[in-house]
């Protein structure tokens, strides 16, 4: 069956920040649609981010097309060009590889939710310009900017 | 800017398609957000099926995962498995190489709007089991099923 049964799939807030940065993402809890779907290229997770919560830590990946659709309520996009209120319908859109480090907000007093795709093809390390903070590709683990463990 | 401007980007009805399959799809006019946002691994569209319209012929296809997500109004989802009523907020994937032709159709009395992505590597042939049609990624082009052109 091709529509997705939304109600079946258990969210979770897990995250592999390291503290501090685990605080910010508590609230956020997200499903991820590609594998119980049996999609392979493609990740889908429909995300609810509680007030005050934040999608991720500001960051951009090499090798990762990334897109996000709000669905309900609003956020606050941030990213190096300023911020900007996203609301139902609204969509950006983040090519790989392009050093623009980008997070949603929710700052309103209402949960939000919203969609984030990528294509799971050719990922590359991730980078975040606010924290100390890195995601190699290889090992798949974050460490310090200077490369140090957590 | 991360952020999308939809109503920089004309919508258009073009198609492919050749008569008599071509009508069916008319009342579809989409946006193609990827290219004017710098994405090239995503494929984006963002489609208003007007009273009537049809998505695509129905299809599937090989090598490329697609996801739909209703954004406003409401359209029926054909596919091998009967038909389900898609509403704002609701989700769909179809992965690659499953042989299970799928499209929309707007049978309500109101323009709906949904958004359907897709992977852009790794394409191959697209598969119509109700046409006479064939779209083989070797030359880019439909024929018949048995391969004589249109």
């Amino acid at each position: 069956m091709p529509k997705i049964d939304l109600d079946s799939i258990e969210p979770t807030n897990r995250t592999g920040y390291p503290p501090p940065y685990d605080r910010d993402v508590a609230g956020r809890w997200y499903r991820r649609l590609g594998p119980p779907s049996g999609l392979t290229d493609m990740g889908v997770s429909h995300v609810t981010l509680e007030p005050g919560a934040w999608s991720s830590q500001r960051h951009w990946h090499d090798g990762i097309d990334e897109f996000v659709v709000m669905l309900d309520g609003e956020a606050v996009l941030v990213e190096e060009s300023g911020e900007t209120v996203l609301r139902p319908g609204d969509c950006a859109a983040f090519p790989k590889d392009v050093p623009n480090g980008h997070h949603l907000i929710n700052r309103s007093d209402a949960p939000c939710r919203f969609l984030a795709l990528d294509v799971q093809k050719g990922e590359g390390d991730c980078h975040y310009p606010d924290a100390d903070l890195h995601y190699a590709v290889q090992g798949e683990r974050y460490t310090r900017k200077d490369g140090t463990p957590y």
